[in-house]
């Protein structure tokens, strides 16, 4: 009898693939580095050694498993069921579903890595519950994700929640790789807050003073979210710039949508209070209180699992 | 048998009620002023008698009548299927749907008046055909109406569409009657334009000063439009700025919802091509290629017959 979902998260550094029960708890997982300058032929091979060594581990062979979700960094054509693009895997117009479907022979469904996340969250991690959720993700880039009546909402062609390129400076700001100056992205990304860190150390003191010559005169994002929590100011200025330009970004947001949870997840969002607090104070100040009493603002819960658990709802969702 | 529907498009100032047939045409329509400082009990009286006079004026009666669509100019509370507010008016908590269904023995829906534009716009106008609309009212305020899947999408608590207080400006900009500075609203609304036009009416030469003189050193936004489209140059830069703050705006909201049509109504709308060049071009600068490929911005199509023919649409999704 089939129990059990396959989730896969595929990302430009790796790919975790776990098994997951019906009610969304992951029962185990692997996570392999993802194929370089290979054809996507060579990505489907890895997904089904994982999936072999999966099964294998546990207790499951294919016939226990109702389907495979997949959370794609890119964009789909959900006309096609194809991966459009996505660029940092160097794919173009993959039929991704068709192969995979051949080859295992259970349904497969793909969607976007934002929207996974979003999905995952809604199922078993900080949205359980609610159904009109805005959710964002702080890494690298900013992604987001837009659930509807219970739904991810792609809009007329699959770009809704692409909000990390919403411009959020009226003038000038930092240039982005889309060509565009003052986006959302180049203001509040983990990168972006690794670059002005990297702007304003050699006006630091102590904490990051070190742990930027530790590093071979750099600093990572996971690093500056730690520092931070230890007490840097320089570190703790930043990351709280960030979340004002958020909050304000996410108050004109809600004029739209007027959603009943905002979900922040990414690792940006490990800062906690040092980001939230004044996250929360510029929602505050730009979402009048009609919009703004019934929304709460929520970190994520899941972490780097609520791919995996997102790329299997897209299973869950379609069993009776 | 039934025919007919009733569409009521009830504003501050004067109440539209139409009777429109099962193609969404308006066979018969009436305008009477709004009650001032009296109870709901007026308003539902003269509905009443609107709609008496209406029915005798054509060959209908009530047995014909499917049912009466009202759009609000408020926040309606879809729970109770009460008037939450409506400002304007000086209502609050009105139970008007139980009132008037009471009265009448007909069903009678309700929503906001920048929904039931955009609903109307969608059944006959500018949205035909499209089921993804974003749709704004450029008047006194800035009113919005988000479609999704064909339907209204209220948010949380039906709110979502009230994009009149997104914030546009970085620091500063005019005061607004919602307490903030640098709505939507103080920096693209006709009571925006016509302020902006005060402020310049000294430096400005022929047509503008005329006009000012004319109406008692003063000017309507309705004017401003009319001189723009003569040719004065303080009028046309002030609406063109105004289709540039309302273009960056637009393309911001594309990347949350992705959009296959932006409608633009209101007054200000009729200023054609001085409106909608700059707001292209703003639009086009600040959406990326992908999301605005599959967007289109279009001016309104039915002026002050969309609130009748949107009210009457609520009852008209109805009738199976």
């Amino acid at each position: 009898m089939k129990s059990v979902i396959i989730g896969i998260d595929l990302g430009g550094t790796s790919i975790k693939l776990g098994l997951v029960n019906i009610s969304g708890q992951i029962i185990q997982s692997l996570e392999w580095p993802t194929p370089k300058n290979k054809s996507y032929h060579e990505v489907i091979a890895v997904f089904g050694q994982m999936s072999e060594q999966l099964l294998r581990e546990t207790v499951y062979d294919w016939g226990d498993v109702f389907g495979v979700g997949i959370g794609i960094p890119g964009f789909l054509d959900f006309s096609t069921c194809t991966v459009f693009e996505a660029v940092n895997l160097g794919w173009h117009q993959v039929p991704l579903k068709e192969e995979l479907e051949r080859l295992w022979d259970v349904p497969v469904l793909l969607e976007n890595d934002a929207n996974t996340a979003a999905l995952g969250e809604m199922w078993t991690g900080a949205g359980k519950g609610a159904s009109h959720i805005i959710c964002l993700t702080i890494g690298t880039g900013i992604g987001g994700g837009v659930i509807i009546n219970g739904n991810i909402y792609h809009g007329v062609n699959g770009s809704a929640g692409e909000v990390g390129h919403i411009t959020v400076k009226e003038h000038g700001g930092r240039s982005c790789n889309c060509g565009k100056k003052g986006c959302l992205e180049t203001e509040a990304s983990a990168t972006s807050i690794v670059l002005k860190t990297l702007e304003q150390v050699k006006e630091a003191s102590g904490l990051l003073k070190e742990e930027y010559a530790k590093q071979g005169n750099t600093i990572t994002a996971k690093s500056i979210v730690e520092l931070a929590k230890l007490g840097d100011p320089t570190c703790k200025t930043i990351i709280a710039e960030a979340g004002t330009v958020l909050g304000k970004a996410l108050a004109n947001m809600c004029y739209l949508l007027n959603p009943e949870l905002i979900i922040i997840g990414g690792g940006i969002s490990y800062a906690g209070e040092i980001l939230f607090e004044p996250m929360s104070e510029a929602f505050r100040s730009f979402a009048l209180p009609r919009l703004r009493q019934n929304t709460a603002i929520v970190q994520a819960k899941l972490g780097n699992q609520a791919g995996i658990v997102g790329a299997a709802s897209l299973i869950h969702r379609n069993i009776n």
